[in-house]
């Protein structure tokens, strides 16, 4: 948790952050959604780092609702499963990629998403809920929602 | 910065979190690409901030080339910009506020992404490049890009 100094922002970007913004915790989230990793020493190995840190991540994810701990029967092992919660963070990691691959990929995106329907790629875009058009980032404005009017 | 610690990570989500993963940074970018603040005594009341901390976010966004600082001739006050690096990150923020609108915003979302055409909702969606289908999360997936096959 990135501590309670964003609790002041009416804001669900901020809300976002303050669960998921913690350094490696994004990157524990893309593990368990791209690769497939559930095992603590699986975590580890990808990541590089020290066990108590991710420890207190993974912990951390659990009790916010992203992950869950499970112990499969004769298993030595914990695993950590990713919730409804967890997996909708998908289009925030590719988001993220996208962004990373387009200005800090100096050889080109090194993860490609793709349609498993087609195999082709993926692309995130803004489409507009009523008229169904693909909505560029200079056409997308913003007016307050009734989490601001409750609020104020 | 985050630190170099992600350096080793090949990953462009990796690399986007070492460029704005730190606290605060993706708060002030959200700042200036919907609330159209420019200047330090602003983000410091929106934010509620340390000045000494708005300080060194804002000089490492400059320094990434995520904003410009500017001083309008005749003005005794610094602007900061966003250039196109820095507004590339409307979908990520979007995508942030949308997760926390669905997962962490009990009153209903405080903020509504619309489109400036049409006034209607804008959501965030996958879409196939090839036959432009919407793509659900459970069907994206990866593949190894130019970037992974060089660095290997």
């Amino acid at each position: 948790m990135l501590g309670n100094t964003y609790e002041d922002q009416n804001c669900s970007a901020a809300r976002a952050l303050e669960l998921v913004g913690e350094r490696w915790s994004l990157l524990i989230v893309r593990d368990a959604l791209f690769g497939g990793i559930t095992r603590f020493a699986d975590f580890q190995r990808s990541l590089g780092i020290a066990r108590n840190i991710l420890s207190a991540r993974l912990d951390h994810l659990v009790k916010a609702g992203l992950m869950e701990r499970r112990q499969p029967e004769g298993s030595p092992y914990h695993e950590y499963h990713l919730t409804e919660k967890g997996e909708d963070l998908k289009p925030v990691v590719i988001a993220l990629s996208h962004w990373g691959d387009r200005w800090a990929a100096p050889n080109g995106p090194p993860i490609i998403y793709r349609h498993v329907g087609c195999g082709a790629h993926v692309e995130q875009q803004l489409v507009c809920s009523d008229c169904g058009q693909i909505v560029a980032n200079t056409q997308v404005g913003t007016h307050p929602g009734p989490g601001m009017i409750l609020a104020s």
